[in-house]
C-alpha cells in the first residue's frame, strides 16, 4: 500500500461515497469489421437498416465502410453498459444479413489496401471523407481496419463535489476536477503495462495484415502469423499508433493542449484526434476546438487500449470493466506524482514489454523508479494494492476480490492470459476458423436472445422489441417509467412518448376510448358496415325476455355483461323455447345485473395487427398441445416441446412452456388420456382448453395464408374506429373463402395489441412489428 | 265500450306488447315568438348562438325571424320526449339575451303586418324565404305567427309487426301499416274535438292581431279580447287554417295523395305543406314529394291541433302527451270504420263547436251516426272507454287513470279547462301582463336548471353542459354510455367522440399518458422550463438517505409515493438536521415502499383551464366555511348559505350543501368553537381543512384577476405536455405579482379538467368553457 495516498482514500470512506465512486458516468465505442461468411473483409455497404451513419448515435461506421462502430449512450453503472454494449452487438450482428461480425482487434482476410472501402458518406459527411482520405495515405488503409474498444469514463458530478468539499485547496470545481483526472491519467500512462498485458487479445494476425509474415514471426497453416510471446498487436508497433510515440505533457490541461497544439503545428499531427495516445482528455463536446476543452475543462478520460477479446461475444469481458474501473480508481488513489518526459519514455518502453514480450517468463519492466524489475513481481504488487482497496470498501467486495484474483492468476501463470489462449486455439484450428467460429457461435447466441432486450427483461416484450428497433435505427431510446413500459423516443427534433410499445401519438385519445368501451366499438363497428355480433343489453329479465321473437330464430350467447372463465354463459346453436331462452337468462343474471344476448359468431378467432392501414401480421392461438410420435409419452412430448428455444417461464420470452399441472391432468382425464398416454403418429393431444399463449399454447402466423377480403375487413374495422394502430379480432369460419356478409365477425377491437406474438410466433415468420410502430411514428 | 274492437285489444293484451305500445318514435315541435321586455313581438334577429338556421336541427325559425321553433330528436317514450322538449324551452330562453320566449299560441303585441319580420336565410334557404311571402300575401303574416305544437307520433317496428303477425290478411307490411295509420286518422278527424277541448289554450288575443275587437268579441282594458266560450282561437275560422275546410279522402293513402293533388291542380294549395289539416300522413324524408310518400308508406303522423299551453313553462303538460297517446291508442283500438264527406264536414263542425263554444254548459256535437248529441255525455263517453282500455293493459295503470279523470273533470267542470282558467287569469290582470310574467317565471325557472340536461342528470355535470352546448349550436349530440358519461357529437359530417366532456379527438393518447404519469409529467415541465416541485423518489432508505446533501439548504416535503390524507408526510420549511431527514424518511417508508422527497412549494393552489392555447378559466377553492354577522351562530350561517341555488347534495350541483356532521364538529372544537358559535360580523369560520367541493368547499373565479404572466405559463405547460385540453394546477405565491423563477410551481397537469367548475362557481362568471371545447371540435 505504498503507494496509495491513505489520506484520500480514508476521505472516501469516510465520506460514505463509496456507492458514488461505482456509480459512474461510463460509455464504450466497439468497432467490429464485418466479414464474409469465408472470413474476408466484406466489401458490401454499410446495412441501410441502421439509417444515416451520421445520425444513429449508436450504430456508425468507424474508418472503412465495413467497419462497424457501436457506442453506447452514457450509462451510470458497468452492469448497465454491459448490457447495453451487449444489446448493441446483438442488434448489429443479426441486422447485417449474410455476414458476421470479424470478434479480432487484428483484421480478417484483407483485400488490397486501395480495395479496402472508405466509409461512405452523403454530403453532409464531406469532411468525414476528406479525413478518412487522409488517413488512408498517412496510415495505409490496413491500419486503420484495426479494431478495438475506446472505453470512456468520469465520475459522477456528486461524487466530484464530495471529494472537492473535503479535499479542495481554494481551487475552483473544474480546477479541481482537472486535477483528479490529470492524475488519474499520469498514473494510467505510468501503469498501462499491467491492463495491456491482462487485456492484450490480439497476438495472431492474417498475413494480408502486413502483407507478408516476416522473419521473427512464426506462420501457421492458413496464412496466419504471430509473433511468440505477443499479447497485442494492435497496441504495438504494427498496431495503431502514430509514427513516433509523441511526448505529451500532462502537468496541467493547458500544458497537455499546448503540447498537442504544438505536433500540429509541426506537421506531426493533422488534428487532435489523430493523437493516438493511451488515453485522451476530452469535454463532452464532441469534434469541439481544444480551446473548448481548455474552457469546459476536462469531462471524461478516454481509455483507447483495450483490444476485441474474441473469447467473448461482446468483444470484452465484464470482469475486465470491473477490473479497469477498479484500475482507475487506483490511479486516483495513488499519491500524486510526477511524469517527466523519461518517466514517459520508461512507460512507453514497459508498454511495448506488454505488448510484444508479456508472455516471457523472465520479461522485465522499469518500476517506477527507473530500476528493472520482474514483470511479474510488479504486476502483483498491484494486484495486492487493488486487494486492499477492495477489502477497504464496502462494495461488492467477494465480486471484486475474484475479479482480481482471476487476473493475480492470469499474473502467475501466462498460459492463462487470453493472448495465450487465443494463440493456442488459432494454432490448433486456424486463425480464420476460429475466429468465424467465434461469430458463428455469437451470432447464434444473439438470436436467442433477439426478443428481449439486455437488461430490461421487467419490461414487457413488446417495447423490448420496440426499443431494440429503434436502437437500431438510431432513434435515442429513453425509459420513463420502467414499471408503466413508458418509454420516450427521439429523432432529430421529433419525440415521440410511447406507452407498452403501442399507445402512441398516433391515436387520439377519443379513438382509444371508442376501442375500450364494448359497445360503443360496436355500434361504430356496425354503423360503418362491419359484421359484429349484433345484440342487446338488459338491465331485468322481463324485459330480455320480451325481445324473445327477436333472437328465436338466431344462434345466440346470452351472458352475464362481464365474466370470467365463461361462466353463467349459455350457447344457443339451434332452435330453442321461451323457457330455454328464460333459463338462460335465469343464469345469466345470477352472475351480474346486466345480461347480454349477443348473436353467436361461429369460426376460429384471428388476431390482425393493424397498422396505418396495413394488415402487419395476422395470428391465430392454439391451446397447449403436443402432436404424437407413437413411441413417446405426453410428458416426454411436453418436455420435448418445452425445449423450443422462444418457450420460457413468467412471460420472460414469447411462448411458455406447458406445465403438467393439476388443470392439464383434469383435462387429459376428461379424454381418457393421461400424461404417460403414447398418442399415436401424428396425433394432437390438446392438454388445455383455453388457447391463451400465456398457459402454454401455440401461436400460429397466417398473415400470408389469409384471404385477402378479411385483410381488407380488418383494415375497414380498424378505421371505423379512427384507429391507427389496432388489434383487430375477427372470428372466421374459413380462410381461404372470401368474406361474405355472414362467415365472419370481429369480436373485438384492441387499442393496445402486442407486437411481439407477430416478431415470434411458435410458426411464422417475424412480421417486424416494432419497425412498423416505428415508420408510422418516425417515417420509414 | 261498444266503440272498441275488442278483438283488436284483446289480442295486444295476449300479445304481451302493451310496453311496446307505450314506447313509440315521439317527436315535439313548438314554435315560440320572441317578445321585448313589453310584450311586444321582438324585431332583432334570430341569436347567431344557434347557427345557421338552415342546418340546427334542434334550433329554427318558423315563418317569422322572430318566431323560434324547437324540435326534439325521435324519441322513444313520452318521458324521455318531455325531457327533451324541456331542455330546449331551456336552452333557447336562457340564449335569447334581454328578449323572452312568448308562452301563448296566439301573438303578443305586433306591429303592422309588414313590419312583421319574415325569417331571413343564406342564399342556400332561398326557396324557404320565398315560400314564406307566398304565405305572407295568401293568409297575411299574423296569422303566421300563431305558434303551437305539432306532436309527431309512429309505433316501434316491433309493435306493428306484431300486430302485422297476428291481424295480417295477406297484404305487404307497408299496406298493413298504412291501414293502421289511416284507421287512426280517421277516427282522430272524428273524434278531434274531444282533444280540442282538453287542450285549446288560445283563448284571448290582442286586437293587434285581428287589427280590432270585433263586435261579438269582448274587449279587455289592455286591448286584449276573447271570444265567449272560446278554448282555442288558433284552431277557430281565424287562427291558422286554410281558407276552406278542404275534404280529403283518407280511405286509402293513394286516395289521400290523390285528394291533395287535387287541391294543388285546382290551385287552392300551393304545395302538400300547405294543407293544414288537422293531421298529417307523413313520411320520414323531409321536403319529399308525394310520389315518396306513397313508395315509402305512412311512417308517421303528425297532429297539428295542440296550443301552446302558458300555464306549463315548456307549452305543453306531460299528462296532456299522454292523454294524447292514450287517445291516438283508443283510435287504433276503435271498430273500423268510415269517413266519408258527410261525417268529414260533421267532423268539422264539431271541431268549430269545441274551439269556440265548447265552454257552454249546453253545447252540442253531432255523434257519429249524425245526430245532435250533449258535448258533455259523448266526452265522458270517450273518458270512460279511456278508463276501460287503462283498466286492460298493465302500464302505469295509477297514473294513467290520474290523467283521465283530471280530463274527466274539465269536461265536467268546464270551468277547470285550461280555456277558461286563462281567460280568467287574464281578466284579473291582462293579457300582456299575465304572459309576460309566466315568461318570466318560466325564465326564471330555466336559469337555475341552467347547469342539469333534464333526464340525464346521471351524467357528470360537465357532461351535461358540454350537451347543452352542443345542442344551442345545433350540434346532433347522442350518448353512447351513460354510466361512462360516452357521447358521440355530429355536425354535418363530421363526428366526435367524447369522454366525461374533455376526453377528446383533439388529445393524443401519449399525450393524455404523459399527463396520466407524474413523473413524465415532471420530467417534461422540467425539460421546457417550468418550475415543478424537484425531487427523487426512492426505493430504500440508504439511498435517499444519502441525498441528504442534495435536500439540506431547501424547503423539501418527504411523504410515501402513494398517500392518503396526508398520512406519512413531514414537511421541513427550515433547516433540518441529516437525523431530522432520517426521521422523515422511516416515516415515510413505513407507509409505502417508495419514499418521495420534493421541494416544498409555497402558495395558493390554482387550476387553470386551458384548451387550445388559451385560458378559460382559472379557479381557487376554498374550504366550507361561513362569514359571521355578528347574530347568526354557524349552524343558522350555514343553512342560509347552504340555500343558494348551486349547491345541492350527491353531485347533481356545481357546489354541495355544507354538512353539519362530525368532521366539521371536531375541525370546529379544534379551534374552540361549535356550531352554537356566532362569529363576529365579516369573521370567516371554516368547517372543513381540505378545499374540496365535495365537502361543501366554495369555487371561486380568479380568470381577470390573474396576472397575465401565470396565465402564459400554463399555457406553456399544457404545450409542453402536447394538451389541448388540460386542467394545470398551479401554487401561486401571489396572483397579482408577475411571475418568477420560484415564486410559482406547476403541481399537476390533469387530462380530464371538469368544465362545469368554471361554468358555475360559488363567486365569478360563467366562462364558457363547454363551447370552448366545442370551439375545438367543431370550429367556432
Amino acid at each position: 500500500m505504498e503507494r496509495i495516498d491513505n489520506k484520500l482514500l480514508e476521505s472516501i470512506l469516510t465520506e460514505d461515497i463509496v456507492t458514488k465512486l461505482f456509480k459512474g458516468n461510463f460509455g464504450l465505442e466497439k468497432e467490429n469489421v464485418r466479414v464474409s461468411k469465408d472470413g474476408k473483409l466484406s466489401l458490401t455497404p454499410h446495412p441501410a437498416i441502421f439509417g444515416d451513419k451520421l445520425k444513429n448515435p449508436y450504430i456508425k461506421t468507424d474508418f472503412s465502410e465495413s467497419q462497424v462502430e457501436v457506442i453506447t449512450p452514457v450509462c451510470n453503472s458497468i452492469d448497465e453498459l454491459y448490457d447495453y454494449i451487449e444489446n448493441l452487438q446483438n442488434i448489429v450482428s443479426l441486422s447485417i444479413g449474410e455476414e458476421y461480425l470479424w470478434p479480432q482487434s487484428n483484421p480478417p482476410i484483407l483485400p488490397s489496401n486501395e480495395e479496402i472501402p472508405i466509409a461512405v458518406f452523403s454530403e453532409e459527411g464531406k469532411e468525414e471523407r476528406l479525413y478518412r482520405e487522409k488517413l488512408s495515405e498517412k496510415y495505409g488503409r490496413k491500419k486503420q481496419l484495426l479494431s478495438g474498444i475506446h472505453y470512456n469514463f468520469s465520475f459522477k458530478e456528486e461524487f466530484i463535489n464530495s471529494l472537492y468539499k473535503s479535499l479542495g485547496e481554494g481551487e475552483s470545481l473544474k480546477e479541481f476536477k482537472n486535477k483528479i483526472y490529470l492524475k488519474i491519467t499520469r498514473n494510467f500512462i505510468k501503469y498501462r503495462w499491467f491492463l495491456i498485458y491482462l487485456t492484450g487479445a490480439s497476438p495472431v494476425f492474417h498475413e494480408t495484415y502486413l502483407d507478408r509474415c516476416t522473419d521473427d514471426i512464426q506462420e501457421l497453416a492458413d496464412r496466419s502469423c504471430y509473433f511468440k510471446n505477443m499479447m497485442s498487436l494492435r497496441n504495438s508497433k504494427w498496431g495503431y499508433k502514430n509514427k513516433e510515440d509523441y511526448l505529451v505533457n500532462y502537468d496541467s490541461l493547458e500544458q497537455y493542449i499546448g503540447s498537442i497544439q504544438r505536433l500540429i503545428n509541426d506537421g506531426k499531427l493533422d488534428n487532435a484526434s489523430e493523437f493516438y495516445g493511451p488515453v485522451r482528455l476530452k469535454s463532452t463536446c464532441k469534434r469541439c476546438s481544444q480551446e473548448k476543452l481548455m474552457k469546459d475543462g476536462i469531462e471524461y478520460l478516454e481509455i483507447r487500449i483495450l483490444d476485441l477479446n474474441p473469447l467473448n461475444k461482446n468483444g470484452i469481458f465484464i470482469e475486465d470493466l470491473y477490473l479497469v474501473h477498479l484500475f482507475m480508481i487506483y490511479m486516483l488513489f495513488m499519491k500524486e506524482g510526477t511524469l517527466t518526459e523519461s518517466e514517459q519514455k520508461i512507460a512507453n518502453i514497459n508498454h511495448k514489454v506488454a505488448t510484444m514480450a508479456g508472455r516471457r517468463e523472465d520479461s522485465f519492466i522499469y518500476n517506477n523508479v527507473g530500476e528493472k524489475a520482474s514483470f511479474k513481481e510488479e504486476a502483483l504488487k498491484i494486484i495486492d494494492d487493488l486487494i486492499d482497496i477492495v477489502n477497504k470498501m464496502d462494495y461488492k467486495t467477494d465480486y471484486l476480490r475474484k475479479v482480481i484474483e482471476s487476473a493475480r492468476e492470469k499474473v502467475l501463470d501466462v498460459s492463462k492470459t487470453y493472448a495465450a489462449v487465443i494463440t493456442k486455439e488459432i494454432i490448433d484450428s486456424s486463425y480464420v476458423s476460429f475466429h468465424l467460429n467465434k461469430a458463428k457461435d455469437y451470432y447464434e447466441e444473439s438470436k436467442r436472445q433477439d426478443f428481449s432486450l439486455i437488461g430490461y427483461e421487467d419490461l414487457e416484450l413488446s417495447t423490448q422489441i420496440l426499443l431494440k428497433n429503434a436502437i437500431k435505427r438510431g432513434i435515442g431510446v429513453e425509459v420513463l417509467d420502467r414499471e408503466e413500459n413508458f418509454v420516450r423516443l427521439k429523432k432529430d427534433n421529433k419525440v415521440e412518448y410511447v406507452k407498452q410499445a403501442t399507445k402512441t401519438s398516433k391515436d387520439s385519445y377519443s379513438t382509444v376510448l371508442v376501442m375500450e368501451n364494448k359497445v360503443v366499438t360496436k355500434e361504430v363497428l356496425k354503423e360503418n358496415g362491419v359484421r359484429v355480433p349484433s345484440g342487446k343489453n338488459y338491465n331485468s329479465i322481463e324485459d330480455a325476455r320480451a325481445d324473445y321473437e327477436l333472437f328465436k330464430d338466431k344462434q345466440i350467447v346470452v351472458k352475464p355483461k362481464s365474466t370470467n372463465f365463461g361462466i353463467g354463459i349459455s350457447i344457443f346453436k339451434e332452435e330453442f323455447s321461451k323457457g330455454d331462452f328464460t333459463r338462460a337468462l335465469e343464469i345469466a343474471f345470477e352472475n351480474d345485473k346486466t345480461a347480454l344476448v349477443e348473436e353467436f359468431i361461429s369460426g376460429k378467432e384471428y388476431r390482425f395487427l393493424v397498422i396505418a392501414d396495413e394488415v402487419v401480421g395476422i395470428l391465430h392461438r392454439v391451446p397447449a398441445n403436443v402432436q404424437g410420435d407413437g413411441a413417446r409419452t405426453i410428458s416426454e412430448l411436453v418436455k420435448e416441446k418445452n425445449k423450443h428455444p422462444l418457450r420460457g417461464k413468467g412471460y420472460k420470452t414469447p411462448l411458455e412452456k406447458i406445465s403438467l399441472g393439476e388443470i392439464e391432468e383434469m383435462f387429459l382425464k376428461a379424454q381418457g388420456k393421461n400424461f404417460d398416454y403414447v398418442p399415436k403418429e401424428g396425433e394432437i393431444v390438446y392438454l388445455r382448453e383455453n388457447s391463451n399463449i400465456s398457459t402454454g399454447g401455440d401461436s400460429i402466423d397466417f398473415t400470408d395464408e389469409m384471404h385477402e377480403s378479411y385483410k381488407t375487413m380488418a383494415i375497414k374495422s380498424a378505421k371505423a374506429a379512427g384507429a391507427t394502430i389496432c388489434g383487430v379480432d375477427m372470428m372466421i369460419q374459413d380462410i381461404k373463402v372470401p368474406l361474405n356478409e355472414s362467415n365472419y365477425g370481429i369480436i373485438e377491437l384492441n387499442f393496445n395489441p402486442a407486437i411481439h406474438i407477430h416478431c415470434y410466433p411458435y410458426i411464422g415468420k417475424n412480421r417486424g412489428a416494432g419497425d412498423k410502430v416505428l415508420d408510422v411514428l418516425f417515417g420509414k
